[in-house]
């Protein structure tokens, strides 16, 4: 018997692998253009109405304990977004205030998750869908959205997946998509439904990126999940530049039994950790509120990030070793490597060597449960993904066959 | 096959038992004493230089991800404060910090804890330490502290308990404790440490009280532990009047084998959840670095909190139905209900009623492990704990035989 568990063993290092790498190659003095995280509060900051608001909630001292659901005013505004967004309709009880998403995510599997049970992924996934199952000792069920119909859901690969093994707990999707930032279309959730009911599946949409989108709008799973139980996760990471904060939201609106005993459950989660960060909760709330102040905030950088992708997308197609399909949400470009044309075996060998060689740092995309891709993020000045691209055209003329 | 995992089932539901009642009883106007949470920033404000120094970050716009592992200067400033108060001398990487103790708590259990593996506590104990060996279907083997040596460590149960079933992965104690608010004497620390080494033992020793003390001089486990592995549970919560913020810290100094592991499954665990929540690191190395304030600050408000804590232990004891070792850190009384006067069958029934008939809400002492006890926490003002008794004894008045 070993000290460690096999669970946090099998879980990966993200530290050996490139956090140490991009360290060392900085303390030499050399400039790493870090394109691996998806940090919006890094290249734009967070708007001063919430930082304010932030500030104030602490200056009054707001900085007691919370109940570990969340404020209830924060809780019955997240409620409210949702009826303003997409005509959702429920309340502050079907809400919970996570440490970021990822909290979510990790109550989620706790809460539905022993060991062999398993969980429906679509590759390519955020990378943290995986480490919460497997901590339980679950297994993932891979199916996967199809890169050829604009990565759309793969609906045979979900057909034959869920007929593996015993019956998954869930179904989760990422909408709009990291790393590909492709949003799905209605058709598409609607036909998911329809998969979901035949399977007496509880689906779960991490809809975070969900207003850094191009197109007219989005529609979110709760708009289509007709006699579904769901789960929507979300948060202030992404749309409102606040990463830092670690605010996410989850919502389980159902009055199905599932959904139920998952609100139950999430309440016991949260009262163990006792309660998430507390003048951010009342820095969110106000940010929240001010609902023209956002719109205003959002029509001043959604142009810069959609600009940015759109370039990033077209200078990774003209690279002439690399091909993505363009995306029109969230913050990255999901890139294919044409390995055909270098001497390179895999996308770990790419992503290290290209760090070392190139200073660049991008994420693999076996780290998304796809091999042979890699993900950059866009939010970077135009200036730095040119020269991030250019730098990476370089690395693969220099291993070209 | 249920849809929520039996480990949650288990844990327990804090709404239902007390949370929605003291809600409906305020709801009807009617004012509810709660001695219920030991929250220092609920009564002292957070120290002014804290709250400028989170201001200050929040407007200098840090606001985006850190490493999971946190700040670098802030896990260095927590390793000069073991210098400092302990003459420990380990450097930051021995430095995890976490969304509060809690978090280093569930790092602990997911990092060693398997189904069926077991860890040894002490009661009475903090709540929270054994769900998160319950949400990895670990078993607690359970000991105890010696009400009649002060709450010394039971080293006779000690010695049974060790014998029990396989062998444990960790032994955690609290020093000072939560709930009975007493410390351990460096003698038995040092037995402690040799009963340890005797059986293999990994030692956690939360700490997180470890400036709320009366005598002259508190011993960490750091002090004593050579030879053994052991980790220190801490955070800003308690010393640093923050509680609100969410920030904690876990330190695993050892050069040995497990310490080494333990300190990598941290690294994984950190980075799966991303980040702690960013300014407040920021506040809090503030908070750490101005050495003066801090004493000035702890100066002004430790009087305060140990001549409330003692009013509360006369009066309790003064009582005629309950019995309280006198404390002598952190601000609770822990006392034994006295069952041959009432007609009451147990800590439970004690504390529902009490709140339903009296309003005022005490923690029972079966959820720190130890039935037929009350936990009062000590923070508010004189008349408010005055009053707070003076219904507890007319409560007990009204239920005696």
């Amino acid at each position: 018997m070993g000290f460690i568990t096999k669970a946090v063993n099998d879980v990966e290092d993200p530290l050996t692998e490139s956090q140490a790498i991009a360290e060392s190659i900085e303390s030499r003095g050399n400039n790493v253009i870090k394109l691996n995280m998806g940090d919006p509060a890094k290249y734009f900051r967070t708007p001063q109405n919430i930082i304010d608001a932030y500030t104030n909630a602490l200056q009054e001292g707001k900085t007691s304990y919370l109940p570990g659901q969340g404020l209830m005013e924060l809780r019955a505004v997240v409620a409210e977004r949702y009826s303003d967004l997409y005509r959702l309709r429920f309340g502050a009880d079907a809400v919970t205030i996570t440490q970021g998403a990822v909290e979510a995510l990790d109550f989620l599997n706790r809460s539905v998750i022993s060991k062999n049970d398993s969980a429906i992924l679509l590759a390519p996934f955020f990378t943290q869908y995986l480490p919460y199952i497997l901590l339980q000792e679950g297994v993932p069920l891979m199916a996967n959205y199809d890169e050829k119909r604009g990565w759309d859901i793969n609906f045979e690969a979900l057909e034959r997946t869920v007929k593996k093994g015993k019956k998954p707990k869930y179904l989760l999707l990422g909408n709009p998509n990291n790393p590909t930032g492709t949003t799905l279309a209605e058709g598409s959730l609607r036909r998911l439904v329809e998969f979901a009911n035949n399977n007496d599946l509880f689906i779960v949409s991490d809809e975070i990126y969900d207003e850094i989108i191009q197109r007219d709008r989005f529609i979110s799973i709760g708009q289509v999940a007709s006699g579904v139980p769901y789960m929507i996760l979300n948060g202030a990471s992404k749309n409102y530049f606040a990463t830092g904060f670690r605010i996410g939201f989850s919502i389980i609106p159902g009055d199905d039994k599932k959904s139920a005993e998952l609100r139950h459950a999430f309440v016991k989660l949260a009262f163990s950790r006792l309660s998430t960060n507390v003048p951010a909760q009342h820095a969110i709330l106000e940010g929240m509120a001010a609902k023209k102040e956002h719109a205003a905030f959002m029509q001043t950088v959604l142009p810069k990030i959609h600009g940015r992708r759109s370039l990033a997308a077209k200078l990774v197609n003209e690279s002439g070793f690399l091909n993505a399909v363009m995306p029109d949400s969230a913050f990255y470009v999901f890139a294919k490597i044409d390995f055909e044309k270098l001497n390179l075996k895999d996308d770990r060998e790419f992503v290290g060597l290209l760090l070392k060689e190139q200073h660049v740092q991008l994420t693999r995309g076996s780290s998304f449960g796809m091999e042979g891709y890699v993900r950059f993020v866009t939010l970077p000045e135009e200036s730095q993904i040119e020269e991030a691209i250019a730098r990476v055209k370089k690395f693969c003329k220099n291993h070209e066959k």
